[in-house]
């Protein structure tokens, strides 16, 4: 089996935010494949017996830990790390919170909430929201990335050139992803796993929850790489899409505009369709949910869309 | 069968942009279902022996003629009209250009290019672009829309709350867009129809292609619609899927501009890789690749992703 791990990588070697000072965990050639144990995004600050007043309290400091950081031996500032992720072994639980500030539409939705989430961590059949719907799993890494090179300790909330809090929900197991190395040995750290995610991660969470991600490494060198990229091994919308979208727009000169009208609109629509709160609807567009921009040259308009895959409700 | 049109309107009855006091060609009742004659988007200032020489002569003036319009009896203000799109039947051609000052990087793409298209108009099989690569097809009508309450004569190009140019690929057949009508008999007209696009049509041009649509039209009384949105039956891009995609992203707090930079650096990759010019990458890009956003809520960055299905070129 190509994907069998070389070496595990607990989760107690974790950090918390970006700094190429932080010692690396191990150092390894390129053609390592390693297991890393990656807690969930709020570091074990929330748990499966957790209640929403556990939200509030949440300290904006412990959350994203990264496991690492790896060396890989050969890697030199302008090489690009290629990551093949191999395979998930997921906890079975997960979490999606609506958190104050923090959002597409944080000013509309100040209230904390809080969805305690499991699934069959064997079979990964699509996890039960409610009774009334059910949300098919594809477990990605949201925060994956290198150490950069401008010296300090820089905040993991935001992505970067080097990647780090993409939150790209197609970093599903087959897919090879490209990142820009800044500094010797690279210094690989990854965590924040989810089980499934919309495109935008619109409410700010997916479905945050612990695992363990075997990834292999291998060295592009002097690659030329401006931000990440990948390679999907084949289709990416298939466990969502058999019964196609209900699809909501944002018309106007503003992208961001367009994608907070869009999503209200869906908003709208399920909670007048289903008997649904207006944040469970919020969370639940965060989990399966796509932001895609359907027109981007018809001056001075543009077309942002957001698509809600129709089998998660029907 | 459900989708036999009731009546043809020909292309002779189009307009140039929206306006409520151009006469309706025809009054029907909501039930009906018609088949909508559409000229390509330069309204036969281009056609299948043009050449780039051609292409600085397009007259903005008389782009995007609308077939129409159409006034649906009973549809008041307030109400939305869904339209059931029902079938195309396609010319066999298209062109594609890149048009001076139009298009996501026209900054970076000054002059123009055309490209003509001849496909299969009965098989609808892909569309060879050239030796080295085909674009699968899916017709759908680029402007739909209903006349605005404003007095006047409104431009075509930027869609609206009540459509027009919207650009949105997935309005294909077997789909439900609803429009917001803002005046007595909603004033349907349709036109720019396509036979490929991605979402973005980032070089702003699809595979602009004159074909007939056949759609049925039906009222919801006052349905308090903001803006457009559609059902579709099924999966949306499963035409184009099978083999995967080269993903590249946008990383910063700039919409706009992560989505450039995607699609710079998706240009970059296929110039690379294929013996290919980056304005022919461009306007392969328009025509097959999406631009959809990874995530919007990782302060103050967020990724926007440029989607290219690997077996447009593979």
């Amino acid at each position: 089996m190509h994907s069998k791990p070389h070496h595990t990588i607990h989760e107690a070697h974790h950090h918390f935010g970006w700094d190429h000072s932080i010692p690396p965990v191990m150092t390894v050639a390129p053609g390592t494949i390693i297991e890393f144990e990656c807690p969930d995004a709020s570091g074990g600050q929330l748990s499966k017996d957790s209640t929403v007043a556990d939200v509030p309290n949440i300290d904006f400091e412990k959350v994203n830990p990264v496991t690492g950081p790896v060396f890989i031996d050969g890697a030199e500032p302008g090489d690009a790390l290629k990551v093949t992720i191999h395979a998930f072994q997921p906890s079975g639980w997960g979490w999606t919170a609506n958190i104050h500030g923090f959002g597409l539409l944080a000013d509309q939705f100040a209230d904390p909430a809080l969805h305690i989430w499991t699934y069959d961590k064997v079979g990964m059949g699509p996890a039960a929201y409610s009774p009334m719907g059910q949300v098919p799993l594809k477990p990605f890494p949201g925060t994956i990335g290198l150490a950069p090179a401008e010296a300090g300790l820089h905040s993991v909330v935001p992505p970067r050139r080097i990647g780090g809090n993409l939150d790209i929900r197609d970093l599903a197991a087959g897919t090879e992803l490209y990142l820009p190395v800044e500094v010797a040995g690279a210094l690989f750290s990854v965590g924040d796993t989810h089980a499934a995610q919309g495109d935008g991660e619109v409410c700010g969470t997916a479905i945050e929850s612990p695992m363990s991600v075997v990834l292999g490494f291998d060295l592009v060198k002097q690659a030329g790489l401006q931000t990440p990229r990948f390679t999907t091994p084949g289709p990416v919308s298939r466990h969502l899409d058999g019964k196609g979208y209900e699809v909501t727009t944002g018309v106007g000169p503003d992208l961001m505009e367009g994608a907070r009208s869009a999503l209200s609109q869906m908003i709208d629509l399920l909670c007048g369709r289903y008997a649904m709160q207006p944040v469970e609807a919020y969370m639940l567009c965060s989990v399966c949910g796509d932001l895609r921009v359907s027109e981007i040259v018809d001056m001075p308009n543009w077309v942002v869309s957001f698509y809600f895959p129709r089998l998660v409700l029907e």
